[in-house]
């Protein structure tokens, strides 16, 4: 093919008399314009750090892990692309994913959890965020309500309004941050269709419980009596593994029959960039079948079509690796964190799971996010999660870092407790 | 975390003293029931083979391709995790992809088109499927209508349904399956949006040429001026890189200012397992920075998040990879297999690019379809693109396979043509 350079200037377009109508959508353009604060944000990091010096700079904005992917990781990709037929190791599988990579991590589970699950009940998804995807695409229809406790991440509630539904804010309790169930007893609903939760939590490291699944599940079956509908538990459990001091994190279809998970091994293996995870449906679920079926079929015509194969493979190989350094290294950080954090006067919540911090902003939220950033630490406002009053600092940074930012950390103390 | 088996059988449900209303919304249901259909299709697949033995079923009905990824892919793979920071490797990057992975994409395209991309006018993408979803999502508002050519690959009337819009199918001319232009004039209105081209074509495959491109834009041109409204031309080219006969496949962006590309390694790499693309923009669309950014944020809150990142950085290394043995696989069977069937009596499209032989059916296309399954020939049915009365032959395939079929082949033109 012969190169041919063009002039786009001369690129023939119309000859509008009037402005003309754009190419965006109605329901994208807020969005497009919101994105320009995020990206205001963002840049204002990165003129930061030329200001600086990226070493005098304490992002604890992102909850991208610091941790590398375990050795085996690197090894199972090793052995897969050197020992695979390359035509079924990067080919087309059934949408669900390989039938073989979901029954290992059926198993997995079921040896980890005493459950009875099968590669029937699992669908490998592009990460959580597409299994929460195509879940509420398979179950919404216009107006229908999702509740989620606050604070929450927010990418919930576009999540919901992609498929026409309505995002419905229920408060957790002041202090633990467990879901305030007597207020889910009241905003449940004859709309209601599902309850999204999130354990361990992002943003407050909180997790939730044996009893507090209980109650929860108690709730939910009384309101599905009361209304004559089925309402869906989501569970959204990228932070799974993470959890500290030998905290259990039950596993939620043990409590509520209509519970799914959503899953990913971004945090757990250190892999968010290759967008792997799955979708769990019990049979215990009513029409489980048609759910799951319809839940592959939105998979594939969202344009997901299946998650990526090699990286399917590749988790599968590992399962069941021993994550003792990686939740090692957060552990480190986190008891560091919240005691140097608590001495100094700051008031957090003790992380339980995940790798954030939630600290409450002792002035006006915005005003402390922007005294943070005076002294060059970067922090997410609680306000960015619906938990105004407070702000995130993620913890899966090296641990240098940590140790670097307390001197900062102390300037800041002593500007508001002197 | 102690084990415990759970008896599914007293899990807590609720007991409905009627039928209660299931979970599947009611957009889903549609494609839920017709998915039935798709899998008795494939049953009845797994079935021919265990009674008849694999070597004697012809299974030419998906586009699966069986040449294996180029070795360089392999390389690439096993370099890239050997040599980079596995934070890195398998991190998140900005949301559009690895800056530098765009900018080679974009310098490859420069180098073969003569075009004048840069990295800010790619995305790259879970695929084509990924990017002509996160494009619709940004530009269609409810009831905007999309324009196809029949026939065409059906999951695009999905796509567009998924955001609202509305699908309107133009024909192509008889013989030739290029697009009718005087239809399409008359089908222009005030609601259309977006009309998508495929180019090489699935299922005829027929590549548009350098004067159906620009007859095509001076009709598009034309329609916005008498409508005062941006059209959008999408050119989803997962085949770009399979044409026979030095047949020129031009870069659609040279024709026309509003055009943008949805690409994917699927066909060119024998990667569809792994899901990797991407959508070009052109800063020729009017509103090109919109229209990126808002494709950028539909593919993170429709849960795409980002393209898999070791994929990422593996097509960049291979790009400019030599095709030859690839295309010359396909290239040997397309011209066996159309010869083969012309000498039969069969008239088939003489395919310009890539991997499928569009034939006219002899007989009334469901009962030439039972007849080729009969011989245990497996093909799809023109209906299935909405251009009835062929079937799609795609010949992705050993070439031993193929030759293997010509027996039954010939034993069906005996009974059809005596």
């Amino acid at each position: 093919m012969k190169p041919r350079t063009i002039d786009k200037t001369n690129l023939p377009g119309p000859d509008f008399g009037h402005t003309p109508p754009g190419l965006i959508s109605r329901s994208m353009q807020p969005f497009i314009r919101n994105n320009s604060a995020i990206r205001a944000m963002f840049e204002e990091g990165l003129r930061m750090q030329q200001e600086f010096g990226a070493e005098n700079v304490f992002d604890f904005s992102l909850g991208n892990p610091n941790v590398p992917a375990p050795g085996a990781v690197e090894e199972a990709i090793l052995r897969l692309v050197k020992d695979s037929d390359p035509v079924v190791l990067h080919g087309y599988m059934p949408n669900a994913g390989f039938p073989e990579v979901r029954r290992t991590l059926a198993e997995d589970l079921n040896r980890r959890f005493g459950t009875g699950f099968s590669e029937d009940n699992m669908i490998m998804t592009v990460g959580a965020a597409c299994g929460l995807n195509i879940l509420l695409k398979t179950i919404l229809d216009p107006e229908d309500e999702v509740i989620v406790f606050t604070p929450y991440f927010m990418e919930y509630r576009a999540y919901v309004q992609n498929y026409g539904g309505l995002l419905r804010e229920v408060p957790t309790l002041p202090e633990t941050f467990l879901p305030d169930l007597e207020a889910l007893r009241e905003s449940l609903s004859s709309k209601t269709k599902a309850v999204i939760i999130n354990t361990p939590n992002n943003p407050t490291g909180v997790v939730y419980g044996r009893k507090t699944l209980q109650q929860l599940s108690e709730v939910l079956l009384e309101a599905e009596e009361r209304f004559g509908r089925e309402i869906l538990l989501i569970s959204d459990e990228p932070y799974r593994e993470l959890s500290y001091d030998g905290c259990e994190v039950p596993f939620v279809t043990e409590f509520y029959h209509n519970a799914v998970v959503c899953y990913s091994f971004s945090k757990s293996l250190s892999l968010p960039g290759e967008r792997i995870g799955y979708l769990l449906i019990p049979d215990t679920v009513t029409g489980w079948k048609e759910l799951f079926n319809g839940a592959v079929i939105a998979n594939r015509i969202s344009g997901f079509v299946n998650a990526p194969s090699l990286m399917q493979k590749a988790v599968a190989e590992v399962i069941g690796t021993d994550l003792t350094e990686t939740v090692g290294y957060y552990d480190r950080n986190r008891r560091f964190l919240y005691e140097e954090l608590s001495k100094l006067g700051f008031s957090c919540v003790y992380p339980e799971g995940a790798f954030y911090l939630w600290m409450k902003a002792p002035e006006p939220e915005a005003d402390f996010v922007a005294r943070c950033k005076k002294h060059c630490i970067l922090v997410v406002p609680g306000s960015s999660f619906r938990g105004e009053g407070y702000v995130r600092i993620a913890y899966c940074v090296s641990h240098e870092k940590l140790q670097a930012s307390i001197r900062a950390w102390k300037q800041i103390a002593e500007e508001l407790f002197g």
